[in-house]
């Protein structure tokens, strides 16, 4: 993954802009906290409103947040006029999201012109330490501007 | 899928309450409409605060009620003390979700005393047609009480 | 599923022969018994040579024949001069391959120009009775000759 | 993945003998060329006999040594009376699997008593170079002696 072309500053200001105006991630408490060539950081408070029937994080905010944790790690490798749309994305889930925050690491396992494959890894911070609680792969598809 | 048990009132009214107890699916502003045995039906509407960069319905929302649709399917087929996990759930996006509200269908494809696998199907009521968004297949582990 | 172009015999013909060519599919004993616009079947015997450590059909015989099957739903609702690649695919396994026959059903979920999201149902035939031991959801990529 | 006991002899044993017993490995020439604790490596030539239209590996290939390799990774740390099946695997395929030989990584990402969580990652060799043709996650069901 050495082969991802730098992140420009327009390009890290568009993905910042297009995160800003996902509404959902504004409801669920969500910042964007890293931006990198194919890689990104996403954290989350386990809002009161985020939770499942145990108070647990509910598994819609651990997928909401890692699915635009992937997504942006793609649009951080596309052409800058590109857009991107997921396609497909698998959930494993390891562990009750039990504790403050949730933390999403989006990452490209594969770059290309049609599609994009993407990994996102979600982590519970419980008292200071963090659990494995999600595991995700994915598809997105690049989008040039009609 | 004709072995399914019948669904009786308190089974029916231990998932309404579950359903209640997602704090998630009131942020969301879902509600459960239908609950037979193997089978449910959610409604979401898509709100101002649910969306992506686009103005559609961000994934997560689509995600969170099929999983909460599918996973109460797993728990109608379940004896009355179980409790059930989603351990994997895989989304196919298959058209934007561009309208005024999502409806989740979650069935039960083969139910198990240690597995319970599910299908979901979500669409989009839009001017009054429903479009066929995203298909999720996933896997459910019954909790027997401790 | 019903906008589905009907099934003209050169691409009945353009599928048969890409199917023979799967050495893969001659080695499993695989037969395609059925293709239709948007959907196919695939009939593989559980050879001596196809089965897991106790006996029964392996998953990988199960995953080959329902992806062929899907692969050529998909090549069916595709123009005549396209090829078609599986880039991802989902197998949620219900039950043990026993018996002497597995049939995949495979169709069109979902045709697209970019992709095309299909399904495959994967019995097994023991006795007489079909079980049903697979369920498969994926995503072709269609190609366009070059 | 520090975590895991140590692999010791009989369940080495166990996993080889268990390999071999699997006749689908035999008809596609492979070979389990490692075990360790949460790992293992099975290597797989692409034989004239294991190949789709275009003369590369078939998916069905790529699938059963993966499945294998993950299924005997998460043998690895179980009890050693214990046996495991696959009850969901997603593949996503990232190149064509062209070359001679293909290699599949095994690992455990979580294991547990109810359910193991694995992945599984295949390269193909062409001339002396290693490609990143596949990643699968999945997961494996322990099943105690009856």
């Amino acid at each position: 993954m050495n082969d991802f072309k730098p992140l420009c500053p327009t390009v890290d200001q568009r993905i910042r802009e297009s995160f800003a105006a996902q509404s959902m991630m504004t409801t669920l408490g969500a910042n964007m906290m890293h931006v990198a060539a194919g890689a990104t950081e996403i954290h989350a408070p386990i809002l009161p409103g985020s939770r499942q029937q145990h108070g647990f994080a509910h598994a819609g905010l651990t997928f909401a947040i890692a699915d635009s944790a992937a997504g942006y790690a793609a649009l951080s490798v596309m052409p800058a006029d590109h857009e991107v749309l997921t396609t497909e994305m698998k959930i494993n889930l390891l562990a009750p999201g039990k504790g403050e925050l949730l933390i999403a690491h989006g990452k490209v396992i594969k770059p290309g012109r049609r599609l994009v494959i993407v990994q996102a890894d979600v982590f519970a911070r419980n008292d200071g330490k963090d659990i494995h609680i999600a595991m995700l792969t994915g598809t997105m598809i690049p989008l040039a501007p009609v």
